[in-house]
């Protein structure tokens, strides 16, 4: 269970298998994000059509609202949300830091004030585990200390610092609910809900790695990170946090070689057609972001010649899809004149296709790249990629 | 081509079917309204999943935006659509009638202000005719002048002898665009498009019969619409328009023995579940309504012991499906607690979740009508559904 397995490298890419309780996720692999327990506008079967193999869920957002113990009594997050294929949920340090609102870092664990009600909440390193196990994810992810993009050493280290106490706190806790399967909660009460159906541990914890916009912390992290424990992933945090792109490619390029070899390595919350190539160019597999159904909703299209806005007036009356090369539902049945009349009349089937559509593309472009890595040709595949998707006025 | 063949009665109810270029619809019917083009939140996979046959248009909607010169440009209504079976469009005369803004009715036609962009436009018999022609659907209707529910007799003439005026330069219009396939615009240009894709003629017209709550005017009314013509349908306009539920029952009772056999008889903008078995009961075969959409929007569930308020509080742990009875997408997928947290946290899949299994809703209605009637048991099989629909607090 948590295999990985790397099948084929092109340069520093990587076409590889990872094996999880729920499925098997073929890697470089997209995930679409779901943060309220639903990826906006999609169905389960909308996902399944599309190829998502590994979806994401909020931490954060499920435990302020429908609440953990909710999502546990109607079966945990898989049944819940009717998915029964791999789920990821991130530990929600990422939006305690950047939403809006009051917070307070404690070494303890972070109070934070509810977007839903208002209320004053902690979420603590064992808390954000906790909630996790409850919700049965087959990955877990740690809680972490998000810097500001800009952040300067001393703020970084600190986050760092922070970020690598509370990664032992998460695994101490993440270890003990492995260990019984009805550890206790806080409150002394037992756990009543197991984390899946199975009767084995099904879930694996994830370090976040961070350090801002400075190797030499990133590099110490990631040495103390290893030091830590027997891993069966590694994810990259605090990029695409308002940095410039060129310095998360450098980041990602100077990382490359530290990283252990047999983890995958999962970039968190980049998911732009061109950060995704750039990003397995220097050896990452595994992707989420909310940019393809957020554009989506927007009336923003990807497509392989750039982004195209339905909204402009030149598709009023062009009956071509709006991606020719796409297989979605969207671009096999409507034109780009129909959906631009849907974003027009604000009808909310429009969000749903679009959304459809960019998700769909950030999938076949993993695939692509796959099967290019696949082919030992992919520094090739990605410039042919690029000169197409950079060209502007095409489409 | 347009052949209603009626299989079996039961008292006043029919099961039949009709023939109409795009496909056979089976009576009862409930038809789906596709407003603007697109029954709100569904796709037409949605459509075809919950079993629709007929989908009804709105020809003020599409005129208005994105104009009907477009939908032609973009290969008709259906192909804009992307729904290849039957399509009803409305002329236009309820919403000009029923939108708020400028409007001034004048023998000619009525003068109106554009909900999209506030300018002037004047519908007349003919226009709605050649747009409706130039949309495509497989039935059209007669432009009609709509007076308010509670219209007296005075008001009620007046609209109803304007509407049979209007008849008569629809029926003309629609024969002479039937007789040439480039029949003339009133700007003198030639038709480009035809209103489908076969060579024959594929559309036919229905007129509405108005005359308000007056039984002696619907009776006069419905004698006059029969002098004008040999028609293939029939619609009851001008119910459900405010006045009390008891009143529409009353003259559907009244008129029943006076309406030809023969022809399919559509009740406009009726779509309850008991309005429909109500209606079925006397006689009625087709029905169209925004209700089970909107209300789906609204978080309101049509279910066989009445609506359910999937946002209560009740529903929040609840992991049964909405209506153990139903074979939807939403019902056989997705718990009450897990619809109640999209509502809740207004997540779009919610508004299509709802709206899809409404819709179903009334489609398995009519279906189950249909199967009564078939089996002589219709008034039996009415008083117990309606025991059970009126029953509260066993959902």
């Amino acid at each position: 269970m948590f295999d990985f397995t790397i099948e084929a490298t092109s340069g520093p890419a990587r076409a590889g298998r990872l094996a999880l309780p729920h499925g098997t996720v073929e890697t470089p692999a997209f995930l679409p994000v779901g943060t309220q327990g639903t990826v906006r506008a999609l169905s389960p079967r909308d996902l399944q059509a599309v190829g998502a193999e590994l979806v994401l869920a909020n931490t954060y957002h499920l435990h302020v609202r429908p609440g953990e113990a909710v999502v546990a009594k109607l079966g945990g997050l898989h049944r819940f949300m009717a998915w029964d294929r791999p789920l990821l949920t991130d530990a929600g340090g990422f939006q305690v830091f950047s939403l809006d609102g009051f917070r307070e870092v404690r070494e303890d664990g972070v109070e934070f004030q509810s977007h839903v009600d208002g209320g004053r909440r902690t979420l603590t390193p064992e808390r954000a585990v906790e909630i996790q196990w409850t919700l049965g994810a087959d990955i877990a992810m740690a809680f972490d200390h998000v810097a500001p993009g800009g952040a300067d050493v001393a703020t970084a280290r600190d986050a760092l610092d922070r970020t690598l106490r509370w990664l032992e706190r998460c695994a101490r806790r993440h270890r003990e609910l492995s260990d019984s399967r009805t550890a206790g909660r806080p409150d002394g009460k037992a756990f009543t809900v197991r984390p899946s159906d199975s009767p084995t541990v099904r879930q694996t914890l994830w370090p976040i790695l961070q350090g801002g916009a400075h190797l030499d912390l990133r590099a110490e992290g990631l040495r103390r990170i290893l030091e830590l424990g027997s891993w069966t992933g590694l994810a990259i945090g605090g990029l695409s946090v308002g940095e410039p792109k060129r310095v998360m490619y450098d980041m990602l390029e100077a990382l490359e070689p530290r990283l252990p070899g047999d983890l995958p390595r999962y970039l968190m919350g980049v998911g732009f057609p061109a950060d995704l190539v750039a990003a397995v160019e220097r050896g990452v597999d595994l992707f989420d972001c909310v940019a393809p159904t957020r554009h989506g909703r927007n009336g923003s299209a990807f497509t392989p010649d750039g982004p195209v806005n339905i909204r402009n007036a030149e598709h009023r009356e062009d009956p071509r899809p709006l991606d020719a090369t796409c297989d979605c539902e969207t671009c096999t049945t409507f034109s780009r004149g129909y959906l631009r009349h849907l974003f027009v009349a604000e009808e909310l089937l429009g969000l749903r296709l679009l959304s459809l559509h960019n998700v769909r593309f950030l999938i076949r472009l993993a695939a692509e790249m796959r099967a290019a890595i696949r082919a030992r040709d992919f520094p090739r595949w990605a410039d042919a990629w690029r000169r197409r998707y950079t060209q502007t006025g095409s489409a």
